[in-house]
C-alpha cells in the first residue's frame, strides 16, 4: 500500500528490470487501473496489448529506435489509441485530441500504479509507428501511441528535476 | 490518506461543487502532484494557470460551450501544452504527439491527487480555443488543452462503467 500523493510525486522511469516476472494478479491489477482512466464521453478509445513473448519484445525494442531495455522487462503493455471510437462522437476533436490524451491518462495510471506496486516502468513514445503496428497485427484504425515495459526495478536513477514553478504557473485571482 | 490504487479506480468526475474554497496548501499540493508527471525527454512542455477569479471562471464555462459548472468550482486549473518546447528536441514528434501526452499526464494526476485529498474535478476538453487562449492572455505557442474545474464535491454521481477487458485488451504470451 503506498499513498495515492506519494506514489504521485515520486514515480519515476525505470529502465533496468530483475528477471522477476509479474503475476497474474499485478497484470489484472494493472490492466484495471489502466481503464479505470477518463475519457471524452467515456468513448474509451483505447487497445491494450500485453505482451509477453521475448521475440515480440524483441522486435518491439527493435521498432523502437533500438532501446534494447524494453525487451528486458518481463512484459509490455502497449497502448493504442482507436481514434474512430470518439470521432464517432466528437468528431474530428475525437480523433485528433481526445484520443490522444484518453491513452495518455491510461498510461500515466499504469506507470503511477505499477510504482505504487513496487514495480517500475517507463513511458516510451519514440518508435516506428507502422512496424509497430505491423508487429502488434493492429487492426485498422488502431494506431499504437505508447510501450510500456513494466517490470520489478533493477537499478533506480533519481527523478528528474522539474523547472521552477514560478516559470510554469501562472495565477488569475 | 487514499490507496494510490485505490485512488486510481475510484476517481471519478465532479460537476457539482459545495462553496469551500480550496487552501492555498492545497492549491500547491496540486501544482507539485500535477509538474510530477512525466514528459518527453522531461522537456515538460507545459503551463498552468490557475484561475480563482469569478468573472474569468465565467467567461472559460461560457467558453467551453456553456458548462456553466465549471465557473461553480472555487478554482479551475488551465493546462496548457508548449509544443515548441518538446519540438525543440523532437520535432514533429514532441510538438504533435508528445506535448499532447505530457499535458494529458500532468491532467490525470491532478484528478488523481484531488480524488485522494477528498476533493473533485472534472476534465473538460471541449472549449472554443482562440477565446479560452484570448481569456487566458496566453502567449504565442501556448495552447490550451484541458479546463480542469476543482473543489469540494456536493452531488456525486457513480462511475460510468467501462467496457469488457477482452473488447480491449489482448495478450501476446
Amino acid at each position: 500500500m503506498m499513498d495515492a500523493i506519494e506514489a504521485l510525486l515520486t514515480r519515476k522511469s525505470v529502465r533496468s528490470f530483475t528477471d522477476k516476472p509479474l503475476t497474474e494478479e499485478q497484470i489484472e491489477q494493472l490492466l484495471k487501473v489502466m481503464v479505470a482512466a477518463p475519457s471524452g464521453g467515456n468513448r474509451q478509445p483505447w487497445r491494450i496489448i500485453v505482451v509477453q513473448n521475448q521475440q515480440v519484445k524483441d522486435e518491439l525494442a527493435k521498432a523502437a529506435l533500438d532501446q534494447h531495455f524494453i525487451a528486458t522487462a518481463p512484459v509490455i503493455f502497449a497502448v493504442c489509441r482507436a481514434p474512430e471510437e470518439s470521432a464517432a462522437r466528437y468528431r474530428d476533436l475525437g480523433r485528433n485530441l481526445y484520443s490522444f490524451q484518453d491513452t495518455a491518462a491510461m498510461t500515466e495510471n499504469l506507470l503511477v500504479a505499477a510504482h505504487a506496486m513496487g514495480l517500475g516502468g517507463c513511458w516510451v513514445g519514440a518508435f516506428k509507428d507502422k512496424e509497430v503496428s505491423q508487429i502488434l497485427e493492429c487492426p485498422p484504425d488502431v494506431y499504437p501511441v505508447a510501450l510500456i515495459p513494466i517490470g520489478f526495478p533493477a537499478k533506480v536513477k533519481g527523478k528528474p528535476q522539474r523547472r521552477p514553478m514560478k516559470e510554469v504557473v501562472r495565477f488569475i485571482r
